[in-house]
């Protein structure tokens, strides 16, 4: 496979064309981004573990019937996916209150959801990524219904086996960003990325205790960039670790 | 039927309890408001004509098969109506891209929308009225799975008896909000009102023609005001003698 002409550069990674035009070549870079990029940052080590990390993730996904544009991973930094048709949406789950849904809904951070929800916005950085539902993304023409009702379905089964990803490493899965897109044969799939920059996970196994003796938080994703807590480096690492061990125990052959 | 207490004072209209637990009696007050409280001012005649435009609504919709919290008119800027457990909710239902709507998707006001579009929006003063989705509105506790289906179909219902009612009088229907309650027998109904102050009404009669031959948009609702574009008083008054022109034609009998 050869890396051809750069397709495309967003603000974590970079697409490039391939020999074949159904497979792209996808390079994870060291930037860092919040606030719709208003906070920016080169970390070093970050493009590698996003890429580790978000590749073991679409195998222990598959390995649980979900599948994804995934292909496999050709470097420390690099993978290949199917190329997509992207839907401009950003399809988010939430099984506890946190981030935006907290403060828009006046909820304390950290409420469990009697159920899941479902959001979708806009991807519009013109736009601010606008909250949108359902009849207005059909009335917008973004989708229609059928996609809608597809897209929806694999939402939530993504959030079931991560749920059970999560939860077999003891890490508390709280929300998460995905993205979906139509390959050339027509097939609705889970795409982009799934790692510490678009989930919200909360440590179960070393949690501290704070002044008052009620136990902190202990951030395993991107707030600690946004929330200026530290390093992301040791938390992004943690993850992978745990991730590595949970593929090894089930012996899930990796795509690499 | 008597006025005793004062049970709430809202931004348009003041609640009275009456000797019988399952009615209240509403006055409808001159107070124009927008964004939110922002913008306040009295304006002569407009708690007259809102009592009377509501009223003869709730007997055009119940004409048409929609029943409503309504009971009867009883002076000029009085009504009374059932008692209701309110939906903590803004219904809001768009047929025409408007307002936030249009500002949200940067979607050009006046556009048709493919199909009519239903939003919610919590109603919450200090939150600024967050829009949000069915998931979030179960998973909040604001209603069941059953109420949303059922709360869905009379707005959509509502929608289409309204487009009947303005269409016949000439006007174009942008979009409109309404609320909904539960009365003291468990029935979920339409609730509060619908004026010039709740719906986006755009002559289509009288339009004039800006320096570019374009039709200009002719608002004959609270719009005028939000966007100082004169007095509302004219508007209202043509909506109701539209209105008033419209029941006599259908001989409806009007509870008063
Ligand atoms: N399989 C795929 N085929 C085509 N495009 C994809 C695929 N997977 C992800 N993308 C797109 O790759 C782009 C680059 O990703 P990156 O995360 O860097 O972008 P972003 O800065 O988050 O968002 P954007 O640049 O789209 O506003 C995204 O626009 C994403 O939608
Ligand atoms: N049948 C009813 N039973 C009980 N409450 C009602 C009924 N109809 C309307 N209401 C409530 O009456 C209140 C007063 O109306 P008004 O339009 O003045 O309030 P508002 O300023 O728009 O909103 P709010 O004060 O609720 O923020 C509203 O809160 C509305 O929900
Ligand atoms: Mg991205
Ligand atoms: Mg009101």
């Amino acid at each position: 496979m050869e890396k051809l002409d750069k397709l495309y550069q967003g603000k974590a990674k970079k697409l490039y064309a391939t020999e074949n035009p159904d497979v792209l070549w996808v390079e994870y870079m060291n930037q860092a981004t919040a606030g719709n990029g208003a906070k920016k940052e080169d970390i070093e080590g970050k493009g590698v573990l996003n890429n580790r990390i978000t590749s073991l993730m679409f195998d222990l996904l598959k390995a649980r019937g979900v599948e994804s544009h995934f292909i496999r991973r050709i470097s420390d930094d690099e993978q290949l996916v199917q190329r997509m048709d992207m839907f401009p949406l950003e399809i988010i789950m939430r099984n506890v209150a946190a981030g935006s849904f907290a403060k828009r809904y006046g909820v304390q951070e950290g409420t469990r959801l009697k159920r899941p929800v479902l959001e979708f916005c806009l991807k519009s950085d013109e736009l601010g990524d606008p909250f949108v539902n359902k009849d207005s993304m059909i009335a917008l023409g973004l989708v229609d219904e059928d996609e809608l009702e597809q897209i929806s379905r694999q939402a939530r089964a993504v959030n079931e086996a991560l749920l059970d990803i999560f939860g077999k490493i003891g890490v508390r899965l709280v929300d998460f960003k995905i993205e979906e897109g139509r390959n050339s044969a027509g097939t609705i799939l889970l795409a982009d990325e799934i790692t510490p920059d678009t989930c919200r996970l909360w440590d179960e196994r070393n949690y501290q205790k704070d002044a008052e003796g009620s136990h902190r938080i202990e951030r395993l994703d991107k707030d600690i960039f946004r929330r200026d807590l530290g390093s992301i480096i040791p938390a992004y690492e943690e993850i992978y670790r745990r991730l590595t061990d949970l593929a090894d125990s089930e012996n899930i052959s990796l795509r690499q």
